[in-house]
């Protein structure tokens, strides 16, 4: 049975919730048949978030580790394609640090591709009911941070990394209804959905899901 | 105890859904206290539309009538303030009329506010977690339409009326994932904060929620 | 020769620019063929800027008239075609006024539809290669104040009017790139096209360019 | 004095125009100070686009090579941080090839960055008055796929590189009014300003310019 790894983020940037923690939170009482799920919260801290991850996928041995943190402003789960090598933040993180334009490993490359089925786990959300789309871009903020930070950690083993970047959830959006959002069971349904495709085999399906721009 | 009549469209423009639909479908099994609520689906015709209602309206002799349809690329739940005397349809309806710039009523106001404790409602369905906002405009479509209608048949008398727009589901766009959605759960508990709120009185509160342009 | 009195407004809401103001401040050095137009700056006040207006339709006495406004975060020019009779106003006006769900004119109408032929200039604006749009809200800010102002004024006249928003400069959101904006020397293509449109005739042309919701 | 390329791209995916073929066509007419201008026009084709702008940088020898595309959607230029090794197709190219899940250079790393000052460049667009922004995916399309080629091209030698995305032009959405556009006069603006920062130093200008997701 494979062993998936899922980690949440604290809330950041003023929010007092952040839909990623409260996702692991309720995947804890979740059912998974024919995969072992650990759950992990980090902090939104640049350089803190990858090392207690790195602690858990030392203790834990995951097949997949997947990063899942907040996108305000999205309307759908989107499955990140790529991780760029900068950190370039707009605001500081949640111990004030605010690299600007700094490599986040300074030897390694350029970017680093996602290493999960990404195109079959969209299908598989979008057959839940789910929207979903591939993002090409992570950002350059804690978020990305991880990811790069996963798959640089991963490289080189038969390990599987990414990340999913996830909506608002409804309560975070009631006073600024311009704001899209996402109820948490669709979410839930979405991330198992995903989750479920990708132990499925690490071949991805040939689907055309990019960006004109 | 008050008697509310809520009213759903058929799906219309190519959807093979209609969220406002599924929601009346879904509010027949809730349990309502204090409250004795009617549900209706109308077709989404000119003219069609609101003679079936009246009908309704005539055999169950409700206090409030609420009309609830779809409205494709809104975030949250929309109470609309305002419908305005004209048919201006941008496609054909679904038995093919297409009326542009005609009076719903030649002898009618330009305009009927909708009756109903429009802020109070929204800041129910904020309390309960869910966005909400006052929209300025139905638009100029069946819903439009049928708002105008409501408020025109119950001018003159003590029966409140008035319309909210709600954003498509999570299974309509799942191909279309920069489309907003939100899910069935998140509008029944939002619908039916709104509920209690519109019976809760007639008078107001005074909070601003308008739109600077 | 027909007469056309355009009205802009002071910057408000932070601003340092509003594009009405800049607009007109152009207008006036443009040439124009069989038309008269008069230009006049308002105030950003409830109350204050139809009085002001007023007295220079007494003074002008134009054949029509048509107060222009910002209207930050759209992307086209939008003619609107109903003005409502309320103000619910989000933020304080440039005097310190913010009334919540008040009537403009409690003896008024619940709204009056503009008496220009919207469709005819939307058309104009296009061919002459600016985008162009109708609206169906005004908002419930001082442009809607203004809108509603204008039209009760001339109402039981032959005098025309209506009003039309404007988007931001480019000037106005070079440090908040995601919001839309249009360059001034389209704008003015644009509301010259629409004003020669409206001189040309009142009965309007049978454009569906309405919405859905 | 340097020499910089210029790129623009044939219409495509429907459109009759492309911004970034009117553009490099405008500016051929532009005088420029201290700098040598040399402008190209690109198919809209995988490989070709890139196989034709080589033997222009053959020809010309210029120091500078900047692609320039359209964005539409964008409300800002939009300079790009980043090209990824990757075409994922949505719609066909000009000659019907339609890539998915494709290395551009599958000896080449996963991603390039532009060896611009973007954030100078940023900047001037900026200070001239026009809405500019780093963007970190400039797709995975043509324009992608020839930002990656040219940096390809350039690796390791002293020329400097990347692209700019460009949004709509106003005539192109006079149909479509909720399109975000931008005049042509405004972009000119813009891209000079860029360019004469561009070719002012290579070290970049120490500026947070980067998205939280």
């Amino acid at each position: 049975m494979k062993k998936v790894l899922l980690s949440g983020f604290e809330p950041f940037g003023g929010e007092s919730i952040n839909p990623s923690l409260k996702l692991i939170k309720r995947l804890e009482n979740e059912r998974w048949d024919d995969v072992e799920v650990h759950l992990v919260q980090l902090p939104v801290v640049f350089g803190e978030s990858i090392k207690k991850l790195k602690k858990v996928i030392d203790e834990v041995d995951p097949d997949l580790v997947i990063g899942i943190g907040q996108a305000g402003g999205r309307t759908a789960l989107s499955i990140e394609r790529v991780a760029i090598n900068v950190d370039d933040a707009v605001i500081a993180d949640n111990e004030g640090n605010q690299p600007i334009d700094r490599p986040i490993n300074s030897k390694g490359p350029a970017a680093y591709f996602s290493t999960l089925p990404i195109k079959r786990m969209m299908k598989a959300a979008r057959e839940a009911g789910v929207p979903a789309m591939i993002s090409n871009s992570a950002g350059t903020y804690v978020c990305n941070h991880l990811m790069y930070g996963i798959l640089d950690l991963l490289a080189g083993t038969d390990k599987l990394g990414g990340f999913i970047h996830i909506p608002y959830l409804p309560e975070q959006v009631v006073d600024r209804p311009l704001q899209p959002s996402m109820a948490l069971e669709t979410m839930v349904k979405g991330i198992k959905a995903m989750v479920m495709a990708a132990v499925s085999g690490d071949k991805d399906d040939k689907i055309a899901a990019g960006a004109l721009d």
